[in-house]
């Protein structure tokens, strides 16, 4: 079994790993720790885990946390991850970083969209971007791995295999996400009240997640991207629904354009393309499938993609990132 | 017309009480105050009321406010309402208080459930419990008026008729709130991910409502009242269904029961007695009106009441109470 | 008092129409039909409604209709309606027809989107298309009027402005809707269980209101319309939040833009347009307002238009519409 | 690997007993079968399974069903159920029936609940009741084993260890359940814009799990049984959260209660009692587990049971008792 360590779990993202790994097969949890008022019970955090996670989780002590675990999956927020992983890394551990910290490549645009200047320059540079239907070989290669956002791990299943083939122009994404995207803090944006029944979009032309999104597609097209994105949020838990539209550079059919799908997608375990229906959000929701569905008339073309948020968006996606590092089966605990 | 103030306007009862008042036909909103960091237009902390009513709302100036209005509904926090109130009178105003600060007669009880001292003991004596279908003519005349908790409001309309009459005993209330209960302030257990699906019952045997239904039920039976209360939270915003239990003294058909309901409420706006259905929250959103069915089994009834518990149980009772002081039509406004 | 008549009045929007009509201060329900199995009252369809609008809900008799009242709103099924408003208008009633039936002027887009022959095309002639915005001199003396539909309301309303000013090209609209938008016949799509925690688009490219919006944008812009239009179902009852990117002609920044909106909408009571935030599904709720916000970056612009589709979308709009008719002031019964 | 079917597929348990048994890894689905217009795959039915179960749904066919599994589940509606086991029974096959068919002995209290005369008395007598807590070693060598009620599950865990040592009396049971109880089949009352924010109490007095509950009830404390029971449906999909009021028939404090559910269930895997707080419905959904607390006050008690109504309350029961009589670990397929 191999020891594997929580960091940051007091968030949805960390009961979810805390979840998924519990099930694994091949790992047990050794070490858990959030930054809280006293240390208590995993299971007073999270009743739900009674009798089945009753660690402690402690308040993080790294020289304490190395002796425990040899796979550290950060679920901190941004900018605190680049304060923990050099540590670990120098000690010889496995990082998997859900945050941001080690995503964006370009310093200036990190600090332009998270406000603070990164303060660790030397990993940046060897972080891997976990999305493993792309970046397979690299994956299983990886010291520090950079999770990626929700958003973007949608955005870009729906999009990258037409976009490198050379047949989309103009996107435009409209994504919708529910509120654990959010994170876990009381506000009153978040009150039930005040959600129940509402629906909004935020941060128009300037959200986080279109640097990410950027980066990599203009990796993956060789040309430089500059996509529209827009998130809302709508009165669910979990899952995002992303509406693509773009301009297609020549007129395809659908059987062309599934084709093309297939080419990337055919073999991989959790991206299923449809044919003739469009993919509804809650037949992704606790699992770690991607769906999409499309349409096209004329040059035209709408791409509607679904993941939950915080599976595929995030801590399926890390363990599947976890087993690709192992060298375990991908899909291993994730079904 | 009459120009009214509200105190304490940035919860959800400041909210539906300027609703309210806006649209009444014979009074004018004159004063707004909340407790803010920084004094901002009622409309920016509502946005749904931009062009609607656009008053600023300023932190609570006492002498300034007294030469603004003449009707003060105070949407305070208990323990609060107590340190506003006194000053109000003695200018000559008229006071509804929303809060429990002037409903508990027993010092001692008060203090076991809200945990101070209370500090006005000489205008709780002349506090009118505001609970129109009862206490009409009291009201009418009343200065300072105590509106009922939302509780109190389902729970005592659902039993206090058969309970006057002698026909039941062994009353025992289960109450299910929507969120807006709980007040407007962000916490994790309203937090839309943490509700959303859930369900729980909370301060078994202990709930501040329980000593106001029992101290209205023993006054109006002329008995010692020992009700037990239990509250639950449903993930709805809005309304309150209460299931009453209780052994009847003698066997009564329905008939003779909705008979005894009707020589109390006939002629009452806002009660709704079934005689062949049971309620749905639902129907009374939005409304003033208490709707109640029931069933009879021997010696056994089953009541169930719904109100909306930001109209009949807070905003709209205190405009009702309102409407009785000021010698208008009960339901004016309210329609 | 007019005297007004409901056909059709056993779903949402009839359902509205009778709380909006019930609180309107110059009109009078007189007559109320709908296809039941038998007739019953309205407040059995509607429990609601008990105490306050009691009139039994009659199978349609056109010939006993035409004498009890003088404006009717008919909230009929597509197809149905351009069977009975004929005769009324043959009687000299009113007809305010809140279905698809008179809003397309061009009877082979009509058969393509609704799949039946028009069978009224004397009366369609002279049908107005009621958006009180745009129409008013016309509304004020329609005999038959063309309610619009609620996707196309949000949808122009944000979009007419600036597309009649020249300032707009390559409109995409991505619409997402509250479930009363698909009417109240029980469905597994609609069921509770399916539909909580869900979201979906549907209809890529061939939603029958596309070619709606088209007709009204290409009259107004005096150029043929070409929108993108997708509709969603987001778990929420009721409300619809269109996010619409487009392209600017050329750069203009937000004061010239505002102003632009400000030109058509200044003295509008039901639109409002925000200068520095975005709209919130939530705060048009319950109200008949649109409202407006956006953003730019460079050429591209954004627009967020809510509404509530049973209100400024369907009824609301329809009373708003009456009162033009008959001469009252816009906003009668509607604030 | 064991070869089971499931015999009426397409409703929510059926959903979730393919979804565990998809999970189970001793099992495998061999046969699926349900109602239906036409064939259709399973993946049809419920897209989630996409990938995952492609097996195609099947007309019933009882001569083809026998020969391809040894376990069938029965997840048919109550009348059906007693139709169709007997032949597989005959044919030498476990049973496990989902519906009240086999639980009830009494007939005459079967035909007063269920309005049908009961058609397979024969094997009704040999019908062993689900409830591993109680009845494990019956459960061990059933062939034809009843699965409980949802109401039933929650209600009986949660009193019957108090009630088994005479410490309750006058037991009243105010059960709340999320929707899928009430089935899949679209209905009025089920349509989202009916139930969201909408809560209500049926049966009062009437319910057909009534007399299963104290069928069981009065066989474990050995002395006739009449609870009072009320089933409320709450805008959730899945759960139910029973709050049950009851004399003790003599002062117990806490701790001697605590001892009591523990002389039960400290060996049970799927049973949680809690010290010092009360369950909320959320930490079992997606659990097979029971969750129990209670608050005492001088000699009344109340007791709050939780639990998934599709798992411990239907499917994941199911499973556990098809464990038990296969011989596995009790848990297996359901942590």
């Amino acid at each position: 079994m191999v020891k594997v360590a929580i960091i940051g779990a007091s968030g949805f993202t960390g009961e979810k790993l805390a979840d998924l790994l519990l099930g694994h097969p091949e790992v047990k949890i050794t070490y858990i720790s959030a930054k809280l008022d006293k240390e208590v019970r995993f299971s007073s955090l999270f009743p739900r885990f009674e009798k089945k996670l009753d660690l402690v989780c402690e308040n993080l002590n790294l020289e304490k946390a190395v002796k425990k675990a040899d796979v550290f999956f950060l679920a901190l927020p941004h900018t605190v991850s680049f304060r923990v992983a050099p540590y670990l890394l120098k000690e010889g551990k496995i990082v998997i970083d859900l945050s941001a910290d080690y995503r964006i490549k370009d310093l200036k645009v990190y600090k332009e969209y998270y406000k603070v200047e990164h303060q660790d320059k030397v990993n940046l540079k060897n972080s891997v971007y976990g999305l493993p239907e792309f970046y397979k070989e690299r994956i299983k290669k990886a010291r520090l791995l950079a999770n990626p956002g929700c958003y973007p791990t949608v955005s870009i299943l729906s999009i990258a295999p037409l976009l490198r083939e050379g047949l989309l122009k103009d996107v435009i994404i409209d994504a919708k996400s529910g509120i654990t995207g959010a994170g876990r803090k009381p506000s009153l944006d978040y009150h039930y009240a005040h959600l129940s029944g509402n629906l909004f979009a935020y941060r128009l032309f300037g959200h986080q997640h279109l640097p990410e999104i950027n980066q990599f597609l203009s990796e993956i097209s060789r040309r430089k991207s500059q996509v529209i994105f827009t998130p809302h949020v709508v009165p669910i838990e979990r899952g995002i629904l992303a509406t693509i539209y773009a301009g297609l550079t020549k007129e395809a059919g659908k059987n062309k354009l599934l084709s093309v799908y297939n080419k990337y997608y055919a073999r991989e375990p959790f991206v299923r393309v449809f044919e003739n229906k469009l993919p509804s959000l809650k037949d992704v929701i606790d699992t770690n499938f991607c769906d999409i569905g499309f349409g096209v008339s004329g040059k035209k073309i709408i791409i509607v993609g679904v993941i939950d948020n915080l599976l595929k968006g995030a801590s399926g996606q890390a363990v599947q990132n976890m087993n690709l590092i192992l060298g375990f089966d991908e899909s291993l605990g994730l079904k």
